[in-house]
């Protein structure tokens, strides 16, 4: 519809023709108003039964909401309409007539629960505040790779069906291939490690990882997108150093671009993106902090992986974006590199938002012998990733990186109390479709 | 490493410590030169035996090529070295000794065949005509998403994971997800037409397809990158105009931000943003076209779909990107609209690049009715896509869009001779690692 004008952009003393979905009808007696919305907001259209023609009136008040419909007409000024202007018809064009029974109601009136908004996207992503989140979404990854592209990064497509798992052969979906055993990719871990041993030296990723992980909450997907960064010549400290200048990147790219978004969340007063550095504990002053508050049934002691309610605890103890670091080796993975001088504690870290962890990353393993070693600790077989190992033999350079969930960055960002929320067609045990 | 100078950085008078690969070692007898390579380039280290510490001199000619070493000294000028300065080293460090025995040559003396690269995508990718490809890649990618703005389009992720093909049973991968049947999208098709009927109108996705073709050519992958748009209230000449916007916008990146890597190809003379409008030939133009070359054992009908060799006459005779419109119904997928005065002829359209079709677009059917009739005649139960067919009751409004397939376009803007080149780890019937 090349001569369509955006509701946002009919000004008074235009003759416009605007198409979108009839949000509203109401129906005064010898007036009545209808309240047509397309993506850059709603206008009033205005109907005087006694002056207007018979037909164009019933067509108009007659629709079913959700209709799809054009109207032509001339823009007035008028204060007293929601965005201080209205249409008067000279023709109303019914183009996609809605079904009356519709499965969820997209004046947010009446409440839906989360399945069946997932169940009818389409209707649900109707709602300003739905919306809101994918537009955002849509600018988290676009601040994202330019935050990418500062740090001179290359962005990189790795593949999604793979021989083999990056953590062993738990949590994987099969696929048939042509006959051979393979697998959905449950991260590019192996991949943009390769890369950094390339001419490109320091990559990132943003794509769909797949875990076949039986979890079944509000903070766990099995199609998830992650966002990873790989860089030769790094340690650990300057991969925390990227992945702050990303997170907040992303912030403020939310803050800059996304006011009306923002908004329609109700979050425009409280949205803010973090400031300076994100403090950097120790795992062991991590312990320490847990612990001191005495909110956990048991002290926790040097080996235990955080629980949920322990990075619940330190989250409220530190208020802010942070990283833990130093951790344990024997929790840590095998491609994780530990310190030189003492190889109990691994140069991983993790990066928490005060509700849940957001990044995992470290310095990695680049020395041939000790990466094989590795992986029979870990009880895999460095046969099946030779494609992998063997490429440290030809000069791999000290790196490091991360991996950032994305769906967790918009969660956190934006106070969802669900990650389905941020997902357009989530995938969990129970969900396969839409 | 905070402290690291890149090669391209070194400036005369100097100190500076550059780390990289070594590319190659040249002993003169009482001088040697070692030219160490990142990724910004390459740097001169010159060795004076008599004058240097034995120790030194020893460390820095026994390296192995290709191994990773750190060099810090003074930046000089020296209008003989290849870059105009070399380094005098007061200290070389080895960082990761490479294996004397290489898989492949990375200075590019010796040729290698497409699977020996391929296995060792790492050293592969030290060539600086390899590396430019995939720099371009991301370029391409960078302009094409900034295209889609400028279009207003919202950037989406669909999801990998489905429970039915967009084509039906045919090309599909099969996963076991969760003890059901599902599959490994190939196209992201339904999801994105969901989308134009939501608040969003206008969307793109760039992400994996997979499909399980039993094609092994240099010009089919069975994972690949498409690059897709959909647009509410758009008839399939805009969707038309939105794909050459796109596709110039891809044109124009390169040719403004990639100079280095054309040179790298030897392309920096002939590389050139096609101009202007593509031309739009009806299918029943093409089918003249071709059949006045006579190149063809038998002319073809109306009915016929184009062969690899007529695709490849009719670029011949166009010699620039095209379109062909008008194609017949009955070659068409069901959710192509026919047009409204003969519906024997669709709205579907392809844009080719002279060498092959890279793009595949129409307007879409919106009309429940039609839609679900079209399911049927293709043999394929409506009721299995009842996700998609009942959001047409709500208020669907027309729409077009089309998918590009990212490595074709790659591969024709740089020449490529086998669309592999265009992808780090490709996926065919016989390569799933790495």
């Amino acid at each position: 519809m090349e001569n369509r004008t955006y509701t946002a952009d009919a000004a008074p003393g235009d003759t416009v023709t605007v198409a979108g979905w009839v949000h509203e009808i109401r129906d005064l007696g010898g007036i009545a108003f209808l309240i047509l919305r397309d993506t850059t907001g709603k206008i009033q259209v205005k109907f005087e039964k006694d002056e207007m023609d018979d037909n164009l009136v019933e067509t108009g008040l007659n629709v079913q909401r959700e209709s799809v419909i054009s109207v032509t007409g001339d823009v007035e000024e008028e204060p007293r309409a929601p965005t201080g202007v209205e249409v008067t018809p000279e023709s109303v064009d019914v183009i996609s007539e809605a079904d009356p029974e519709l499965p969820l109601d997209p004046s947010g009136k009446v409440d839906a629960e989360l399945p069946t908004r997932l169940d009818n996207r389409t209707l649900d992503l109707r709602k300003d505040e739905v919306k809101a989140i994918f537009e955002i979404r849509a600018e988290v990854l676009r601040s994202v790779r330019e935050a990418f592209r500062d740090l001179n990064c290359t962005e990189i497509n790795t593949p999604k069906i793979v021989a083999t798992g990056t953590e062993g052969g738990t949590e994987l979906f099969p696929i048939t291939y042509f006959g051979q055993e393979a697998f959905m990719n449950q991260s590019p871990q192996l991949f943009k490690q390769l890369m950094v041993g390339s001419g490109l030296e320091r990559v990132f990723e943003i794509g769909p990882i797949f875990r076949a992980e039986e979890h079944n909450t509000p903070r766990h997907l099995n199609e998830a997108t992650s966002i990873d960064f790989e860089s030769a010549f790094y340690d650990h400290t300057e991969a925390m150093d990227a992945c702050e200048h990303v997170v907040q990147s992303a912030y403020e790219g939310v803050a800059e671009n996304c006011q009306d978004e923002l908004e329609a969340l109700g979050l425009e007063d409280e949205f803010a993106a973090p400031e300076g550095d994100f403090p950097r504990l120790t795992y062991e002053e991590a312990l320490d902090k847990i612990n001191a508050t005495g909110e956990l049934d048991e002290p926790l002691v040097w080996g235990d992986d955080l629980s949920t309610e322990a990075e619940h605890v330190l989250g409220q103890e530190v208020g802010e974006h942070y990283f833990i670091t130093d951790w344990p080796s024997e929790i840590k993975p095998f491609y994780i590199k530990d310190h030189d001088d003492d190889e109990e504690v691994s140069t991983g870290f993790d990066m928490m938002h005060p509700s849940m962890e957001l990044v995992s990353g470290g310095q990695r393993e680049h020395r041939f012998d000790h990466l094989v070693e590795g992986f029979e600790q870990q009880g895999l077989d460095p046969e099946a990733f030779e494609y992998y190992t063997k490429m440290f033999k030809y000069g791999m350079p000290p790196h490091a990186g991360w991996g950032l969930g994305g769906e967790r960055l918009i969660m956190t960002m934006l106070g969802l109390e669900n990650i389905r929320e941020a997902v357009l067609f989530p995938r969990d045990r129970q969900r396969l479709s839409p």
